[in-house]
């Protein structure tokens, strides 16, 4: 018999600063996943654009506070490489829109995924730097909202279709020609792990103070086809995750550390069992 | 009617420094390889070690060099990163076999695609370093037989299971604790044509007398599962490859180009039609 009132743990020191991404259980409604995390003593939710949009910002921020929990981070912005003019300022309004979500959920951070190449255009450099052009007409625009726009670099194999920023050194790159405040970068394990000069980026990051978000999963193979769902869970695969949190640590990172897992054999599991499970392995491959 | 005897053309000024590796059109054997090069006019082939082994090494030998051919290089030595010292030995002992066969082919390029993380391993560093400890052992060895050791690095994607040389920096800075007539790199426009970095450290391997082979694939998505078997055909993906033509051309660079497609597509065809669709393609992206 499952009891039908289960005590309601308190929070747990442990996952202090664990924050669960909202896609990596995105089986549970936010209402579930509120309530869940709430159960398991995690305390901070990353939340995603499109399932927030369909349950209403303003609904999802009250749904949030009211649970206790806080928004580490809203994903995500960008894809700002189209060359079309109506592309672009339709680009950009979506854009100042995600900026004014973020405020409204009470998350400082917005995460960029900064866009591929436009069909048949070979040209990585110049779409570089039509991320560039936008930032600098977003950043003051995040800026009046307190929201930073925290760039993430996307692993390499992601280059041509999903974001021409492949490095943490490219991303800050960027970032470094506007105010900290207004644009720094997203670490994601993920992305990063393979890459030598990733720590010493990381330790750059932290002293220009524009290491704005800290993400984690694991890196296993074989990647599926399409490579977007692959996300291992953490303790899965080829990272130590420790050493990274160790970097992030020592580039002066106290923030909340997401946990964001793209996966289908997750996805097709009970969520609950898969925040269970998230939490456990947080705390024994980062934590302890 | 199909003329029972086509006229043989005379090599194609245009295709004089196209190679085509063996894997391309792994659909046809040797013979047939060796036959549709000639038809065609094109002047060299890259070989394989598997095929090879297969048809005899002295045989294909023989085969190449009485249809006139050249061999630019022998795909593959390498897979260093063992840490069992059984699997360890074995390897070197491989790979001395392996520059055994690359001089009796007629070559004086072995690659080495170094090797993923052992099971369970999670130390990049570690394992780029048994890397190193292992050019230690087989540099002089090829150096004996006249064959340069050519690193590959291959995608980051393919750092935990195939290889952990991730960028041509990585492979330098691997290949200069040996003279570079024993150990230089191979650029593969597949692999690194992501990194930024990658046209400055082409020019340092140009400089330096490492740039010891040049291959050539394009970048299509999405990428099939596993992502071993993706290479696209020149001119279908996101790669300016007359741009790093460039940039190797601008290093000094002189020699064969190479062609490697693994792709599922491109083997289910005729060869010689995948063979003759390569060689326009090759004048179309890359040399006018």
């Amino acid at each position: 018999m499952t009891d039908p009132h289960p005590p309601r743990p308190l929070p747990v020191p442990e996952l202090a600063r664990l924050s669960v991404n909202q896609m990596t259980v995105k089986q549970l409604s936010l209402p579930e996943l509120a309530k869940v995390c709430v159960e398991l003593g995690i305390a901070h939710v990353g939340l995603w654009r499109e399932p927030v949009q369909t349950y209403g910002v303003e609904a999802a921020a009250r749904l949030v506070r009211d649970a206790g929990l806080t928004v580490t981070s809203l994903c995500r912005g960008g894809f700002l490489t189209a060359t079309g003019l109506e592309e672009r300022a339709a680009a950009l309004a979506d854009n100042r829109r995600a900026v004014e979500e973020a405020a409204a959920l009470g998350t400082d951070t917005l995460v960029l995924v900064c866009g591929g190449l436009p069909p048949g255009d070979k040209d990585l450099h110049g779409a570089r730097e039509r991320v560039a052009d936008a930032l600098a007409e977003l950043a003051p625009y995040a800026g009046q909202y307190g929201v930073k726009l925290a760039v993430e670099p996307l692993h390499p194999m992601f280059a041509a279709d999903r974001c021409v920023v492949s490095t943490l050194a490219q991303a800050l790159d960027l970032a470094e020609r506007f105010p900290a405040h207004q644009v720094g970068v997203t670490v994601d394990t993920y992305h990063l792990w393979w890459d030598d000069r990733a720590p010493e980026q990381i330790a750059r990051a932290g002293a220009a103070g524009r290491l704005h978000a800290f993400q984690l999963a694991d890196w296993t193979t074989p990647l599926p086809a399409g490579v977007l769902n692959g996300r291992g869970q953490l303790g899965d695969g080829a990272i130590d995750l420790r050493e990274w949190a160790g970097y992030a640590a020592a580039a002066g990172y106290t923030g909340p550390i997401e946990v964001e897992l793209f996966n289908d054999e997750l996805w097709a599991r009970d969520g609950r069992e898969v925040l269970a499970e998230t939490a456990r392995r947080f705390v024994e491959h980062v934590v302890r």
